[in-house]
């Protein structure tokens, strides 16, 4: 029924398929642990097809489950109440790039990598950089999306300057604008990117981008532990050495990932390492900052400095980086974490995991972004019967959000919340700001039709 | 009876003033041009007498308008509907700073001029520099205040980590976070950041802050004409130069200020000058950035470069820029105007605006900030009659946003919209954005308590 609403609304049957033919992968998004079922999922190519499905959804009470690409990792794009799927994936192309007030029109089913391929070629950059390439630009706006450059450029929330978005009703809205500054009413934008869904459809993007650097390197700092290479951190910020990435990675992961990609980790002293890159327009700008890095970092007692010089050791060392969750993965179910603490609390913060290996038998891998605090956890099944695993992780987990919120850190720095982090964030979150949110969510969607269940919706 | 009230919850008399002690400037703002008038007067010390002196006005169904030093420019802290004036001004603790966070707590009283020698007495450096050094925290939020160092830095918005609100009901909100990264719910504190004072009373503010930079010089390059100058801001940008001010302004407007001021502009050849500064770690590095700005300005053919060292230089020319606004004043009065543009499109809109001069045969004075479109004008008296400047004024003002929004600017970039220009805002936006944002206010202030018949409130 649905099905034939929508085939005489969009004139179509190609881009309408039945619940029977939908490919199970719809059902879910990244991670693969979540399933739900549809009725119908549809393609829509433009913002008026948007509008109509929504309209129609709106006025019929029918659930609609955005997605992108279905990269994300928290269940976001799982259909939890049937109804319809509306996969943006179609809307996929890069509207108008304007060189001379550095901004790109995009629809929101653009992928990453294209974009950041087609504003590259133009001499331009697109800064944020999450490690999901194939992620749609609207599913980076929904989870705010942040990555390894954070650091210096912040995360997808400081790109966007105007968003075109459905409301559940099928309204068409514009939010934000074209200008560098704006003051002008309540920031309606900001109240979007980072919404996982809940609020609207995006289905345009207007994107700040920037000149593109000339020039990068990569360095590897070896500590013997841990703690004095997150003292080193708070030491190359201070300096204002101006990274583009601090990671922080230690010896067992990488080993791991080593033996998976089969490939060599160019740094073999120490037992903890931070990765960081730095761009610029000058050979002697960049190397004055790396030089600059290497000074504080042997205040810090770093054991080694390896500046990346070869072209495929750079290669090899991010792909290392860029593995070290797939490699965790191929070896067992893991249940990744992305929770954010202030930067001084990181060491803290392992510290507290490691007493909860001891205390549940549980591997738990962390690695992450140390300039901004972000640490990604996989915390490791190896092996362990399924309900024990169950009860065990969950255990585990409470007592790490619990931990997280104790040392002012919150639950995601850039995958969002869905279905699968939102226990963890109910908890620890005050409920009046639950209810706020809540009460937000009826202005845009009284019916509850969009993504209902996740984020913060009861 | 409102005043007994207050005396009765506060337990002290010497904060709270009765309508006939109230002195006028607490019933108008900076531009003393609207005034309005209110029962109370009340000097809050903490965030829990913010709190009861809300709840009761939302019990009592009293009008609320809250206050920092008063130095808008639009109407914002006009009480319009009698009540009580919230005044923050004795909240002016910087409660602590944490190095190994980059982050300063303050109450929303503390005056920009205290918090950024703070800072730099502590070898940081709070970026947002708006004009007005006497304006609080709270009101630098309240309108997302900006300033010259914006293309480098950001405005206010960028530098907020947490806050805290107080709602029309007294409730007390912490939105935002400690943390750098943050994915987690609906984006709560952005909405306040902008919002004049319509949805909450901000309290407590943690504002990121960065290291020093250790270096800075300033330089002007002057050309025959504006769109030269504008020009070249373009290739100076697309040069990732990194300039961390880009100030516009032309001839005429600064004889006027050097009469006023009695100071020399360093700059005689040509009608249209760009000011820059350029900051960073070595003297190598900005004058790398200053040599690549001459270079690429010639190309669009600058008459003149002067780069300035002597200190007393460039202390007057700032001096210069600074006054700008202040020698238009004690000629006349005038009208100030924020108007953002694209960047591409400063040329077009300042061309307009000759245009209206000639039309309407007033004096309209412009310059401001071009690395981002935030353009200042002020469009001028000079003795015309007080009904003829306002009919006449009121319908060059229309023409000139009318315009503005044409090349897709807006009305405010800084000052905010506040009872003086919600006439312009609310004509050139649509008309479903400014439904939700009051359907927002009443999520928050169902009661219409707060700051009333400001931005977009009916």
């Amino acid at each position: 029924m649905i099905y034939n609403d929508l085939v005489n609304i969009l004139k179509d049957t190609d881009r309408i398929i039945s619940t029977e033919n939908i490919n199970r992968d719809y059902f879910t998004d990244g991670l693969k642990r979540i399933y739900g079922e549809a009725d119908v999922l549809v393609f829509p190519v433009n913002t008026e097809e948007v509008s109509c499905v929504l309209k129609y959804a709106y006025k019929s009470n029918i659930k609609v489950t955005p997605r992108g690409s279905g990269t994300g990792l928290v269940g976001g794009t799982v259909p939890t109440e049937r109804g319809i799927i509306l996969d943006l994936s179609k809307m996929n192309k890069i509207i108008n790039l304007d060189k001379s007030t550095f901004t790109v029109e995009v629809e929101s089913g653009v992928v990453l990598n294209q974009l950041q391929q087609y504003v590259e070629n133009e001499g331009l950059f697109y800064p944020p950089d999450p490690g999901e390439k194939t992620a749609t630009i609207g599913g980076n706006i929904s989870t705010n999306a942040g990555g390894m450059r954070a650091v210096k450029y912040g995360v997808t929330r400081d790109y966007v300057r105007k968003l075109e978005v459905v409301l559940a009703n099928g309204t068409i809205l514009n939010l934000g604008g074209d200008t560098i500054k704006n003051s002008s009413g309540l920031d309606l934008k900001d109240l979007f990117i980072g919404s996982e869904g809940t609020l609207g459809v995006i289905t345009k993007a207007f994107l700040k981008v920037i000149p593109k650097p000339k020039k990068s390197i990569s360095a590897i700092i070896a500590f013997d532990a841990l703690e004095l290479g997150i003292e080193s951190v708070n030491r190359i910020i201070n300096e204002n050495i101006n990274a583009t990435a601090i990671e922080f990675m230690e010896k067992k992961v990488i080993e791991n990932t080593e033996r998976y990609l089969n490939l060599k980790f160019p740094c073999s002293s120490g037992n903890s390492y931070l990765l960081l890159t730095f761009d610029g327009e000058t050979d002697s700008e960049i190397e004055l900052n790396s030089n600059k890095a290497k000074e504080v970092s042997a205040k810090s007692g770093a054991v080694d400095f390896i500046l990346l010089k070869d072209k495929e050791e750079i290669n090899n060392t991010w792909q290392i980086r860029g593995a070290l969750v797939k490699a965790v993965e191929v070896i067992s179910e893991e249940e990744p974490v992305d929770i954010v603490v202030p930067i001084d609390k990181i060491v803290e913060f392992i510290d507290f995991t490691k007493i909860l290996e001891e205390k549940y038998k549980i591997q738990v891998v962390s690695f992450g972004h140390a300039g901004d605090g972000n640490i990604h956890l996989c915390v490791v099944r190896n092996g362990i019967e399924e309900s024990l695993w169950r009860e065990k992780s969950h255990k585990l987990l409470k007592e790490l959000y619990c931990k997280c919120y104790e040392l002012n850190g919150v639950t995601s720095g850039e995958h969002g919340i869905g279905i699968s982090k939102k226990e963890y964030f109910l908890r620890n979150t005050s409920n009046k700001n639950i209810e706020y949110m809540r009460e937000i969510k009826k202005v845009f969607d009284d019916k509850f039709i969009l993504n209902n269940n996740k984020v913060y919706i009861q």
